[in-house]
């Protein structure tokens, strides 16, 4: 099997090393010339047997649309584009739509493991036509952990990238309750050594996982956290998720709180909390500095005269 | 009726002086001798006649329990003592059964109203026998404020603090929502006049209110609200309603939502998104750092590979 | 003035009402024969002076779309467009640049008021350019209640129908808000007449608002509101002011979670908590079961072994 | 070793096997007299050498107390009681006191591993002094898993049991994470095969664990989990995590949410909801019945006239 790879970064660049370990011919394109195996799209579809295949391991959006635009008009009958990035599920709807116009296959594929995928294997959940499946199923079966696990084939185009968006959602929520569960431990200063009650969880309890080998392990690195930051971007397939949720009426506490916690991690000031400190202001009377002139009567002390 | 009241802050003082308006006589005592009638608490007693009534006025907790015992040496059967502190109703059960044992009878009143009291009235929520409620009737009459609606005997002992607890939990739910609506009106910058279309709302709408007026009066002062801090307090009622929620299995989301939020406006760090982050970084494998080392590939932009 | 409008149902019979009677010549279409004044949009537009204005006062989605259509084949340049239903801003966006096209203006409105707007006025966002706005104002100000508030140009094409739903989502997290109240005092049973504790707060208190006057109204005709099932509804308003709050990365906490509450209202089952209690009988052995078999054991109790 | 049972459940009846299994020496006591080793407490106690270890194994709250009282009254100088149930670490805090008065050793002991305990080992959090710890570890040692984790001193009397309830909380959140994001991929009907999509995950992903594992294996032997109902209990120490977290100001959403969902799960009737749907039928004038009088008008079809 010989794979087409356009996009070399830290997700694809491994993955190219993974392959080629596990036996497929990778010809890889990327705008680095450090990294590029070929100089252009074209001369990497050149070198490609027929019916092509090429994996687009890029940046969700734009810089996808317009990589499976310029294969499209590279790309004939018979071939297959693999979407291996984190797009939206809606994006291969329309990106297959175009690629059947010219008898090309499309297939999604949400990817999984971060950078341990290079050792361990990458999680693949895969969206498409069977025929389409098979042509890539060479490169998913080298690209999976080893095991029965760790690829499945979802559904129709959309599917793939669909399970992982919500693999993610529930992702930022087991996140966000491991942090709970920290933030309460180290507040409650009951817990004398933190970081060794969640390394004995590790083992024989109900939420041992692979986020909680990780949490201790950053824990071990920086005991009490006191090195990072309290700031939590995120990417677009938890937003997705919710609206997702929405979308189809399910109701998704946890995942949306998770989300809605990121956005106010990167927040310098809280617009709402300005506006309830300005409600407060408005019915207690400017609390503080009547406080400050009346002195020492009790009741001054009461911080809510609601 | 002649009424003792303990306690002339902010809230005590303006009702000594709504009550002496109303034609109730009011000895008052507080610690602060700028304030205060009389020297002490047993002065106080002294100077009502039987059966003597005395409203308790001062900060929740051990001084409002210093204030009960204090009292309960002075009384003596058929007297009355009013807690119109902000006391969790669970205090109340403690100091009624020692009243009890006295024969001194016990009401707990929550009142409403903040710094606006003085001019248009207290709303009132008491709990207690029927029999103790008619002795400070007269003092309800004049602290309400005009019309039929405004003064409640809801319950037993304890149903008067519950209910004003529970008032505050509403509260702080409906502060939040309308501080969320503010927070994406001003982000969304699709509206010029964030101010004006808050203003709007104030007749005709279905989320006309008083909080509302008072947040237009706060946004009209002060638009964008950028001369205040978001950081709200929270006083133990909101964490009480949340605790009775729990106790009789009432999901209580936007409650407890409204509650978290001003946790988090408190804190200068987050150890629980500090432990998002920390995660983040063990499986994404130190994006911001690696995608500066490998430059230029678009993969690298990828902010979540998980 | 003498202004077109189409859609005579609730909300759009009522508004012709309140037009007429405040001296506001309106033509009205409907497909309904027994409302309509006309039997066509096109006599509906032939029987307008220039500049015509056009009130469209139907279904949000393929309904607006297709009136908005239709009358811009039957429109010409001056003429102005007013969408005042619930349609989602992005719409907004697309009708006025088809409008423009033609030299048509568009103007969206946010109306708010309900059943109650007849009598009391409809509180109106608007959202276009001036001059648009200008041509219509008559309308608005017959609309609108009494007085200074009720009537806000909030901005340009779309900032009507973003304020009204915004307004939405304040109004969804402060009813939830109101209801999570009323449950905890129905089931802590300490308070004996729940519904007079709600009409106490009318007068005087914090949370006192138009939403409390209509639940109180509620629960005066049926104390504990034995006579409704707990199944609502949710308009579209609610579901996109969380989505443009996750666009705009606020966070909505109460919004989100009374959303959630509606679409769980509306469930005969739900398939979350189906796996919840499958995983808690994995992990627990089938609890239930088991406890039955081998009866008097005090730890055979434990619901959760975990 | 030779340890003292009390309680021969499911849990503690596995235990003993377990410790047998192990080496230790094992006097069990249950009321049940098909599973008891001895008559009664005395007689356990009087089997035990110096210093005498008892580990309590019965249901939290009264009966756990009860049993400690009974113990205290057994045992003397140096002995050691353990609690291992899943009680409040604020009734720890208690016990221990009452048992130094006495000399006697208390210990706290927080259990994970359900069912899978006896074949896995279980999980240990313990709170206590050195001295009394080191007088239970060949116990410990038996019980917990093998190899370096799960078993942890977290700290004083009490931190046992505070860790315990921690991770029950975190439980709860991850479950509901997952569960989420089951009925968003059963409602979605985009992937074909949900149970194919959860086992897919085991391995190589971000969100693989042992509860995954385990809703895998439910899946897997119900498909679509019609067999179940959506009902879930709660023990106490999910509430008591959301409480605690109250008490430190801990922002606690994803947990306080899953314990909610678990309240919700177990109602027929919501009378928030129902107090929801009244506010609404009044502001939207019946909508239902007013929608079939007035028959094909389009603006009928309105759900929210708000």
């Amino acid at each position: 099997m010989h794979l087409g790879l356009v996009g070399l970064g830290k997700m694809g660049g491994n993955m190219r090393t993974r392959l080629r370990s596990g036996g497929i011919t990778v010809t890889g394109y990327d705008r680095n010339p450090d990294v590029t195996d070929v100089d252009s799209l074209q001369a990497l579809v050149e070198e490609l047997p027929s019916p092509k295949v090429v994996w687009v391991m890029v940046p969700a959006g734009d810089i996808t649309r317009a990589t499976v635009e310029d294969l499209l008009e590279l790309l004939g009958e018979g071939d297959v584009i693999v979407d291996g990035g984190n797009s939206r599920w809606t994006d291969d709807e329309k990106h297959a739509a175009l690629a059947a116009e010219k008898g090309i296959g499309f297939v999604d594929c949400g990817v999984s493991g971060g950078v341990w995928g290079l050792e361990n294997g990458y999680a693949l959940m895969a969206g498409g036509d069977a025929h389409d499946i098979a042509k890539v199923q060479p490169v998913f079966d080298v690209l999976k952990p080893e095991g029965e696990s760790g690829f499945v084939h979802a559904g129709r185009v959309g599917a793939g990238h669909f399970s992982k968006m919500v693999h993610n959602g529930i992702e930022y929520a087991m996140m966000q309750a491991y942090a709970e569960g920290f933030e309460l431990l180290e507040k409650a200063e009951l817990v004398e050594n933190v970081t060794d009650v969640f390394d004995s969880w590790r083992v024989g309890t109900v939420v041992r996982s692979w986020l909680l080998d990780l949490l201790v392990k950053a824990l071990q690195d920086d005991p009490g956290l006191s090195k990072i930051r309290g700031y939590a971007e995120d990417s677009g397939e938890g937003r997705w998720t919710v609206e997702a949720a929405i979308d189809h009426a399910v109701p998704a506490p946890t995942i949306a709180a998770s989300l809605f916690a990121r956005f106010v991690s990167r927040q310098d000031e809280s617009p709402a909390m300005q506006a309830v400190a300005a409600m407060r202001q408005q019915f207690g009377g400017h609390a503080v500095q009547a406080a400050e002139e009346t002195g020492h009567s009790p009741a001054d002390l009461d911080a809510d005269p609601s």
